[in-house]
């Protein structure tokens, strides 16, 4: 999962559409949003024909594609809006890292998208890939969920200021959303550790390992998303381009502080998640310790006792001991003795 | 408490005013202190709209606020003195770290105040906004602490310098005050430290680990909030703006090594906490090897006597021993030099 | 393996052609192919004297030479070729690091290839020298492993925009290719890991520590080979060369940012390699208290009764108890509330 | 100790003198050198007035202050030199790091010397504070240690060539022997080390770990002292003044080497130090290792030669073995097989 | 031995020559070699006075001087080739890291030699110190070794371009000597460690431990000569000189690559050191693991066997099995099945 399956492609020349992931989405599924400050048109696209016309469209225009195990509907789209053959290769490659590359009539920007399923504890993600032009911002998604959905709604209702904005502003507005996917992830994640410090203390077992090793991987993974993240946006913030207002950048900057701010969750988890293997080998070695205490506390007790019992238990014949009257009580006291002794020794040494 | 609870926010559009901190102040407080070489006014405001007269008023106006869950307060009052909506988004919304944001007519400054409540040692915090002015200085609190008392003190008696310099020197002084903060609980962190190090080796519990985690996550926090501060401190001292004089930037440079002292210390700190688990673990095996070596010594000794007594407890007609009128005194020799063998042994081991 | 010998040759005066590896060909294996848009020629050549003609030859010339023992061949072609001498021994010297030196009329770039054979999981490298000229690239391999095969393919069936493009291309080609083969070692790795974490929490034994260590090893020599690799890429990329177009340093980025992957790659392996040690040790310790746990039980229960037994095994005239006739169904009932009482208490701890 | 106890002054304005060290000199001792290539005079000051008259004197006047709790001296030696009173404070306030400020007339150096009291192993430290004119050298310790007696006397004999050369030298010497200092004191700690070493596998101990923690914190503190005296000298050898001349840049790169010479050393104990901990872990863990297998050797030869003797201990009526003659010697005989195929055992384990 | 007995000179002052090593060489051997493309003159001087004519002389003169406990040789040397007396200091205190400095008529080079005492591993190291002049150079070695033998032989054998080149060459070639005695000593470290890595897993013993620890010394000595030996080349490199021609620049960034491998070999190494570390504890506590394994099922088995024959021991009159006769055959029957049962349980658990 981690490692993009790279290999299967050894030999191909470069610009060569292959998807490499494995979500199928049948049949893709393309909306087309066009909007204005006083106008807003929503329509689902039969065939990917359907969103040429918006190349030098009104005001903005937001094609949601989602689903992009059909290259040919790439390759099309691709055509009509001039982007070059490398950025639809990088569309439907999906191991790449979040980048930012500048052309000149567009930026194309990937991202990864988090998410968890409801049911266990598994972190999904997908590849986002953002085509931003000067009028138009083209979303890619490998699956069909609704993280967008908030977005939409916003152009939809004209709430806030993105019926204002431009294409830059939307797509602000899709990497806001993104972002904070990750603050959901981290959240859930957050209550997984506070849960398992108290039982790794407490009543530590292989299971807590599993989980523990689990969610180091899953913190190593957002680490490698969210990083470039960052560089992303800080890319955006720093380098000059006429496709980004001033306005924008501000915002933009919001977002970095947002990355900034799930960088130090990350790093604060993955020190905590270190700290606790530690604390899971001291407490089962303490349990170890509580184990090797009643065994010697037992067997130091009373196996000088029954050595005791073993000399009395002799067949020497002239033993006068056993022919005494007062030697059966003195026995039972002097074992009692010994059990005493013991048991103020062990006090002494606090393990009882 | 790490983690910002951004994801109830997901799908809001940004500017949208909503405090997502745990800490409600009723009603809110305001404080106004007007302030000259020769004079000095301070007044508790009835409602924000009392502090508006002052935003081209005499010398310097410093308005405290404290608690920031009624937004409607804060809005109308950057409406008054023209703040950024971004700005006031970041005062209530408390999960921001440390910042400098630099705009036309004013600096825009987050910082993080720590305090310890007194009967237990959990790290509290709370989120210190200040807006500085050409003439004001705006502060913003979640709870009403006194942490800025020794200041209004100083304004009130006209000590030190503070009454013949500008806003900027007033923001120097709210700065220092809050990293004074630090100081105050690292020394308290500092003792539990000396005393946990002792804990550790002699008397190693559960417990002890408890406390270690939990001092190892206040580091983690104080880490996070003091490095961003240093960043902070230090874009003041080398970014050129109008709103900061020379003469203030040779104090901020104190301010700057004082939040350098801290980072210092937190890394000491944190060495330590990490070698203290190490140390943990030493001490439970150590422990453990003095159980064993109890166990070994009394098994040892005792086993093989128990063996010879076994042997003349046989029932077999045929023991010629058992007849012999030496043979116990001859057997409790022969144990006896058992005994005295072992305990050689035991001693050259350096185990007794 | 890790070291170049380098010692067999303190004293030798640089520019002495010695073959330091391991690899023997024999003989020599020499392929050229000569193409361009229209055209396509493949031979091998007999002796190298047989490449000579190519340097002022049509559009494109790939002379790849196979076996870099017969250090005399390199040498004519280094004659030929005009290649500084420093270069030449760089070629036949296999210990070098990935690197890039830059002369007036070709580039020099030292590769290591990865391969695993397929049998068991030792990685093999060798080292893949390139010279890259105007017109001509100039391949050199240590061992005839069909590597650029598909590249070769590519050249003859005209795939791709190879055959368009110049040498500069044809050398990213190559370099792509070997970048491919990190992928291909990577996901054999991958699947190792995989299974080894299952192997490590729920059957830890001394030959999961071995393979664990030598998969540390394999990817600190990842690590040490991609790390300039990487360097030389991004040196490509940047400095300003007349032998390397624009439009080439497209294609670069892409493996800059396959290089890239791959350090992400080798850097979670080797943290979750290095995780695996610990988990390791806490799974061994937790077995050896599983251990632990079933001899105190068993002793625990056993030794107090043994000691029952013994009292009454003494041979004392006047032990009451032995003449009373409900003695010993007694005794068998104090020893099962005694058996009880361990049980429960076990329970408790649960460690039963 | 680590900590500045900066609590204390929280709401006092900046530029208050307070001293904050616990290092009472009483009274404050005040020696005056003035010196040049011919001339040499050393006088103890009375009252610090005495010390006014070199604020324009002849050649090089040294002035040395030990003893800074009396912060009236302090100042009203700033007032006559026209120090700022940041720096006054600064001299005062012991919980500096080392540092150097650039001020118009003067340099304003500090740093920290190490000593270690001769009787144990605690290492000790002063703030050394220098100003540095363009004729004079004031210097100032917090305690009488005669850490400068070696420049007073090169000086008063005239040796080397310090009385040839300006204050910026004296200030190099001075220098250059609080580094001479930490030399010596790494020196003992380093005999300590060597020592631990051997006590660490073969005699672990409890102490062993006390010691390994205490020599930990003292690496930790000499190196916060370290890196930012090593800053101090970087500074002074990069940064153009005219109070430094060029001859002395030399020198101070000596001391600069010295420094790096010094951190070094300090990472390099760390690094022992942190891999003493783990070897320590290991020497308990065979030790363990030894105990357990005296335990099992014993345990595991006697406990079955006891169930057999425990057989024939039993009194059923019918056991024929117990009426034949050879049973006891054939007993024997049996035990004497078991005990040496035990041993046989313990052998090819390599136990014995 | 690693930090250098700097405290015996507390107080001297700058430029006084003390040798400070414990490798005194009597008496000082100095050797010339006056070389040009024709001409090749060797002699030992038996007086540093013969030297002094060779610093207008011929093309190349080469001095090489072993023992450096002379310190007046060194100091009419200085005087007659002008050196700066913090040069001769330099040279002749030999705890200096490697470095280089750049004088107005010559290059002051210091480098740390490597060599392993054949009988046992201790690396020793003597300070290699070089003056380049534009037709001398002037080498420093504390001990005769023949380090610089090979270097002899090319230049009187006429080898290479070593005659045709000016001293520059003769200082590259000296310094690669040195670098590839590091690869000699690092050849014979990765042999021990493969050894070790053996040991570690199979047979672990505290002395393996010590060789553990020796190595990762002798790593973290090696480590801080080649960082600066690294930086020495780096600035030779970079930092125009006209003592350094362009030509043996290109030789030099040789070295340079070399000394990069060193270090990249020296990091692998202390990184497979400390994992054995890891691994040594590993497997001791599994070679404890079996020990208790063997204990246990050893216990588990025979006591409660012998607790059944101690219920059959006790002399109650009133045991009506002790009457029975098929008792004795049963009783063997049921100690068979718990036995039988009990390896039963044993190899389920898989400790069998």
């Amino acid at each position: 999962m981690v490692l993009h399956r790279k290999s299967k492609e050894i030999g191909l020349s470069p610009g060569s559409l292959v998807y490499l992931g494995d979500k199928k989405e049948k049949p893709v599924q393309i909306t087309v949003i066009n909007y204005g400050v006083e106008h807003y048109n929503q329509e689902t696209a039969a065939t990917v024909e359907d969103c040429f016309q918006y190349t030098t469209a009104d005001p903005i225009t937001w094609i949601n594609i989602v689903g992009i195990n059909d290259v040919k509907v790439i390759g099309r789209l691709g055509g009509a809006y001039k982007i070059h053959p490398l950025v639809l290769e990088d569309i439907v490659n999906t191991g790449h890292r979040p980048k930012v590359d500048y052309y000149d009539d567009y930026l194309f920007i990937v991202l990864k998208m988090l998410y968890s399923a409801t049911s266990n504890q598994a972190i999904q993600h997908e590849q986002i890939s953002l085509i931003v032009g000067k009028r138009y911002v083209i979303s890619f998604q490998e699956v069909a969920l609704d993280v967008f959905e908030p977005v939409r709604e916003r152009i939809k209702k004209g709430r806030g200021r993105i019926r204002e904005q431009g294409s830059d502003y939307l797509a602000y507005a899709l990497m806001d959303t993104v972002v904070d996917r990750y603050f959901n992830v981290l959240e859930g994640v957050g209550e997984t550790i506070d849960a398992l410090e108290d039982a790794v203390i407490h009543e530590p077992a292989p299971e807590t390992l599993e989980v523990i090793q689990d969610l180091k991987h899953e913190m190593l993974f957002i680490r490698k998303s969210i990083w470039p993240f960052r560089e992303v946006v800080s890319t955006l913030i720093r380098r000059e381009s006429q496709l980004i207002s001033e306005d924008v950048i501000l915002f933009l900057r919001d977002v970095y502080d947002h990355t900034i701010h799930i960088i130090d969750t990350v790093e604060t988890n993955r020190d905590m998640l270190a700290g606790m293997l530690d604390i899971y080998l001291s407490s089962v070695n303490n349990k170890m310790n509580e184990v090797m205490k009643v065994l010697t506390i037992i067997a130091t007790i009373f196996i000088p006792l029954s050595f005791v019992t073993g000399i009395y238990g002799m067949n020497f014949e002239f033993m006068p001991e056993l022919k005494w009257k007062i030697a059966y009580p003195l026995i039972w006291l002097l074992m009692l003795v010994v059990f005493i002794g013991m048991v103020i020794f062990f006090r002494r040494r606090k393990w009882l």
